[in-house]
C-alpha cells in the first residue's frame, strides 16, 4: 500500500519537476495535534507519532523523528520503502532533514537539488530557516496543492458544531476585542492583517469548535479589516444565533475570502506574522497584488495578556484539575500497595476517567503516564498497556483538560508509588528536591517590567545548574485556549516579554536515564506588586500537593522551607485568595 | 571661536548637499577613549565629556548626551550655538538624535532630509540601526573625510613607540595566532578579514603601544590573508628587531594596504563584522572589486578565551591592584576620621599615585571617585576638587591600570569612610548586604557550555530584583587588553555565548538618586568542573577585602555566609590558588 501511494506521490513529483519532497507532520492550521486520519505524513507513512517529518526522493524516503520515537517508527515503517533519521537528543528533527538534504545536493557542482515543499504547511520564518541552511545549491519549490494531496484524493471529514463562549467567563466581547485590534492596526498603518493561528481566531471571534483534538478551536482563516473580521468557514456552519450577535464578524467561504478585498486591493498594506501565518498565506496576499507587511502580530500578547475574568475561569478549571490529578495519584499508589495489576495504560485511563467525571469535556493532551525510567523519555505519550507500575518506583503524570470555560489546563506531578508514610530512596529524594527547588525559584521569582523569557528561565534552572544538573526543554509556555499558546516562551535565551496577566507553565525537571525523570509543573501569572513598581512578581495558580515523601528538607533553604509550609496552607484553604502566597 | 568652526562645517556640508551632520564621539579606531586633542567632537562642541554626539543643521546645532552629562554639556557650550538634548536615564544617546533627526524631516512628505555621516566613524550595524529608525524619508549620505576634519585641517599627534610583549607572558606566539586565525578563514571560505578594533591588532600581532590613554594599542588597520596579517601603519615606526622576528607580519603604509591586495582583489572574499569594522572599511573593501561577507568576527572568541599564562599574567596583576584598592580604601577613613579634608578629587589623585607606587604603566580608565550620593551617577568620571568626603557616608571607587602584562585591571569597591570598628547606618547595611547577594550569586554562579550571558545577567541580578531593585547598567564585560572588550557581555537577553577562560567582571549596584550608590566589581573566569562535564562554573580572579562594616549577616543565607567565610580565608592566604572557592 504505502509502495503504491508512494509510486503515485512521485509521479507528481516528476510532473511538478522537484527531486526531493519534504513532507511535514503539521497541516494547513499548523495544529499541533493533527487527527490521525487527516495527517498526510501517517498516509505516506504509515508512522503515528506526533513528530516526524519524510522526504521522499526519486528512490528513497526517509522518515526523520527525535528520541522519543526511533524505535516507533522503525516498528511502523518498512525498511524496503523507508529509511528512519534518527536526530540525536537535543538537536531539532529539521536539523536531520537539513543534514540528508545537504547529503543528496548533486555531485555537479553547478546543479541544484530541486525540493519540493508544502507552502500552506511551512510559515515564512521556517522556510527562510531551511534557506539560510541550504545555501544557493539548493531550490526550494512550492508545490500547491502537495504532491502527497493530490496523489491522495479529497478527504472527507466530519465538521463539529460552532458554539459561542460565555461572554462574562472570558471578560470581553469579540466586538471589544475586535476595536483594540482595529487600533492596533491605525498605529501600524495597515489596512488588514491575515490570521491563521486557530487559537487566535477562537479567541477573537469568541467562538469555539469539537472538531479537532485536544483543542477547542475550529478549522478557518482570518482576514481582519479596520473594522471587520472575515472568518473564512462554511457560513452553513455558523448558527443564525451567532450570526446575529456578531456584527463585526463575517463568514464567508474561505475560496471567497480574498476576493473579499476587493479591486482596491492593490493600494492596501496586509500584515503577516512570518512565524504564525503560512507561506500560501503570504503567497495568496502576494497574490492579490497588496503589500504584505511582516511584523510580530499584535494578536499575540493581547490573547496572552488574560483579564480578571479569564483569569478567574482558568484558576476555576486548575482547581479542578489539581483534584483529578490529587485522586489518580493516591488511586495508584492504594491499587500497588494492595498488590493490585496497574499499567502505564491502566493508569492514563483512569486520569481520563476521572477528568470526565470532573465535568471536563475532553484532555488537552495525551495522558503522559510514565513508570520508573519511562520517565526519563520527556515526551512519553504512548501509556504502554504492559509496564506494570511497581511499588517503590516514580510515576511521572502530565495530563491536563478542558472544562465548559474553554481554557486548557496543564500539571506535571511526579510521586513515589508506595504508602502514606514511605520514604522516598537517597537519590530519589536528592533529585525530587531539586527538581522542587528550581520550581519554588520559579513560583517566587521577580522580575522587572518587560524582562524576557530568557531571564526566568535562568533563574529557575540555576538551583539544577549549581548540582550540575540540567533538561532539554523549554522551561514553560503559555497556557489559554491552546495548551500550548505563545507568547510567553520561557526557554534559554528567549527574548520572549513577560508581561502582567500572562499564563504560563513553569516545569523544571531531571531526566538521568538510568534514573528515570521527575518534572514538577505548576501553571502561574504575573502579578503587579504595589510596593515595587517596576516590578511583577510569579504567582501560582495551582496549589496542587507536592510529594513529602520525596523532600529531602536538608537540601532546602529556610526561605524554601517556610514556601512550602505556606504552600500547603494554600492547598488547605477554601480562600485562597486570601492566603496568596507572597514571594 | 565656536562660531567661525561652524560656519566652516557648514560650507563643506553645503558643498556635500547635506541638510545636516552627524559627529560622532569616536574617532576612525572606534576608541572609546579618543584623546580630547583629537576628537572632532570637542573641537566643534567644546564639549569634553566621554560621551556625547552632535547634530548640525544649516542653522542650529544639538549636542546630545545622557544623564551623567546634563550639566556639564550646557556648562561648556554656549547656548547661542548649541542646544543640550538630555537623553533620560536608561535610553541611549542614539535615540535621542534619532528623535531630533524625525523633528527635522521636511513638512513636505515627499521631500527627504540629507543626513550627512563620517562613515569612518560608524559601523555597518550602528548604521543599520540609524536606517531602521529613520526610515525611508531620511537619506544617510557617507561623507569623506568628515566635513569637521575638511574644516580643521589635518592635526599632529605624536605616535608612541611600538613595543613586542613577552611573549611568555601571553602564552602564544604571533605566527601561533596568525596560523589558528588562517584555518579559520580557510573554515569560512574567505580570502581575508578586515581587522580594525585596535586591540584585536595589538592581540594578533603581541603588539603594544603608548599613544592612546588608558590603553596599550596603537593606530593602525590590518588586513589578514591566509598567510600573512597586513598591518597598516608607518613602517617606520617599527623597529628592525620586531620585524625581523615577526615573518608572518607585513608593515605597510595604510594607503598601500589595499592595493596588497593585488589585481585578483575581484576574485576575494573579504569577511568583515559589522559591529567591529567601520562603514568605510567595508566601502574599501567594496572598492577593490573584493566580495564583502559580512560576519561575526572568529578574533573575537580567540582573544576572549584567555590561555593560562595569560590568566597567570592577568591574575598578577589583578592583586597588585587589589592592593592598592585595599591601601586607598585605608588611606581614606584614616585620613578624614583624624579630621583631614580629602576630596573626590584628592582621592583619585591618591589612587593614581598609588597605582604608580605598585608599578602600573598606566590607568585602565579615569579613576570613578564618588562620595555620598554622587555614587548614584553611573560613570561618574569627574571627581570633584571641591567636594569633601564626609565622615559615614559611603564612598564608591572603580578603578584600574596596566602593568607590564599589558592586561587592564578593573575593581570597584564601596566602603563606609569611619573607624574600621564603626557601622554602617540600616538602610547601607540593606542595600550593601543585597549587593554583595547579587555579586555572590555571580562569582558562585554554575552555567551549562554555551550558556548566554543573559543567563548569568538574570542569576546575578534576581535577590535583588526581589528586593525590588535593580540596576540600569550591564552585569559585565570582557577584560583583556582593553578594560572593556567584547565579547563576553553580561547584560539583560545578551546573547553572547560564555566560555572557558573568558575573563569578565561581575558588577551588580544599587543606585537611589536620594541614598548614593553602591557598586561591588570583581573580575572573574570561567572554569571546567571535572566532576561535572558539560558545565562550566564562575571563579574570582580577585579576592579583594569587602566592607564587613556594611554587612547585615540577618540578610544572608547560611551558603552565602559560608561563602564569604571562605573568600576571606583566600584573601588572606599566600597561596590562592590551593584555597580556590569551592562554588
Amino acid at each position: 500500500m504505502i509502495a503504491d501511494r508512494l509510486k503515485k506521490v512521485r509521479k507528481k513529483m516528476s510532473e511538478a519537476g522537484v527531486d526531493v519532497l519534504l513532507v511535514r507532520s503539521t497541516d494547513r492550521y499548523l495544529n499541533e495535534y493533527v487527527p490521525q486520519e487527516e495527517s498526510a505524513r501517517v498516509w505516506i507513512s504509515n508512522f503515528t507519532g506526533s513528530m516526524g517529518e519524510v522526504l521522499i526522493t526519486k528512490d528513497r524516503a526517509f522518515l526523520a523523528v527525535d528520541g522519543r520515537y526511533w524505535t516507533q517508527a522503525e516498528k511502523e515503517t518498512d525498511p524496503a520503502h523507508y529509511e528512519v533519521l534518527k536526530a540525536p537528543l537535543s538537536t531539532a528533527i529539521d536539523d536531520a532533514i537539513v543534514e540528508k538534504l545537504h547529503a543528496l545536493l548533486p555531485k555537479d557542482g553547478k546543479k541544484k537539488l530541486k525540493v519540493g515543499f508544502e507552502p500552506d504547511r511551512v510559515t515564512p520564518s521556517g522556510l527562510e530557516h531551511f534557506r539560510s541552511k541550504l545555501g544557493a545549491r539548493a531550490e526550494l519549490i512550492p508545490l500547491s496543492p502537495s504532491p502527497v494531496d493530490a496523489a491522495r484524493g479529497a478527504i472527507k471529514s466530519a465538521p463539529g458544531t460552532i458554539r459561542v463562549v460565555d461572554e462574562e467567563r472570558v471578560g470581553r466581547t469579540a466586538r471589544d476585542k475586535l476595536e483594540e485590534l482595529s487600533k492596533k492596526l491605525a498605529e501600524l498603518e495597515l489596512d488588514g492583517l491575515l490570521i491563521q493561528r486557530l487559537d487566535e481566531i477562537a479567541y477573537l471571534t469568541n467562538l469555539r469548535g469539537d472538531e479537532l483534538p485536544y483543542q477547542a478551536t475550529f478549522k478557518s482563516i482570518a482576514l481582519a479589516t479596520r473594522d471587520k473580521l472575515f472568518v473564512g468557514i462554511d457560513p452553513a456552519r455558523i448558527s443564525g444565533a451567532i450570526r446575529k450577535v456578531r456584527d463585526g464578524l463575517m463568514f464567508v467561504p474561505e475560496a471567497e475570502l480574498w476576493a473579499s478585498m476587493g479591486k482596491k486591493a492593490k493600494r492596501l498594506r496586509i500584515g503577516y506574522d512570518p512565524g504564525s501565518n503560512t507561506e500560501y498565506g503570504l503567497l495568496q496576499i502576494q497574490k492579490t497584488g497588496a503589500t504584505p507587511v511582516p511584523l510580530a502580530s499584535p494578536l499575540g500578547p493581547m490573547k496572552a495578556r488574560k483579564n480578571s475574568a479569564e483569569l478567574a475561569s482558568m484558576t476555576a478549571a486548575f482547581a479542578r484539575a489539581d483534584l483529578v490529578v490529587d485522586r489518580a495519584v493516591r488511586f495508584l499508589s492504594t491499587e500497588v500497595v494492595a498488590g493490585k495489576k496497574v499499567t502505564e495504560a491502566d493508569f492514563a485511563d483512569k486520569v481520563t476517567e476521572l477528568f470526565s467525571d470532573s465535568g471536563a469535556v475532553g484532555l488537552s493532551f495525551r495522558v503522559i503516564s510514565a513508570a520508573g525510567k519511562n520517565g526519563a523519555i520527556i515526551h512519553y505519550s504512548d501509556p504502554s498497556p504492559r509496564r506494570v507500575v511497581k511499588r517503590g518506583e516514580l510515576m511521572l503524570l502530565d495530563t491536563g483538560a478542558y472544562y465548559d470555560e474553554g481554557y486548557a489546563t496543564d500539571l506535571t506531578r511526579t510521586f513515589l508509588v508506595d504508602a502514606p508514610n514511605a520514604r522516598g530512596s537517597d537519590e530519589q529524594r536528592r533529585y525530587y528536591t531539586l527538581v522542587l527547588r528550581a520550581a519554588i525559584a520559579g513560583m517566587t521569582a521577580v522580575l522587572p517590567d518587560s524582562a524576557r523569557g530568557g531571564a526566568l528561565d535562568a533563574i529557575v534552572r540555576a538551583p539544577l545548574w549549581a548540582e550540575g544538573l540540567n533538561y532539554n526543554h523549554g522551561t514553560g509556555h503559555g497556557v489559554g485556549i491552546n495548551v500550548h499558546e505563545f507568547p510567553p516562551r520561557i526557554g534559554p535565551n528567549s527574548p520572549s516579554v513577560l508581561e502582567e496577566g500572562f499564563v504560563f507553565s513553569i516545569e523544571p525537571g531531571v531526566y538521568p536515564p538510568a534514573f528515570g525523570g521527575i518534572r514538577i509543573e505548576n501553571l502561574c501569572t504575573l502579578e503587579r506588586i504595589p510596593r515595587m513598581p517596576g516590578f511583577l512578581r510569579v504567582v501560582p495558580l495551582t496549589y496542587s500537593p507536592l510529594d513529602k515523601r520525596l523532600i529531602e528538607p536538608k537540601l532546602l533553604t529556610p526561605f524554601e522551607k517556610a514556601y512550602l509550609t505556606q504552600y500547603a496552607k494554600v492547598h488547605a484553604s477554601s480562600d485562597r485568595k486570601k492566603l496568596r502566597l507572597e514571594s
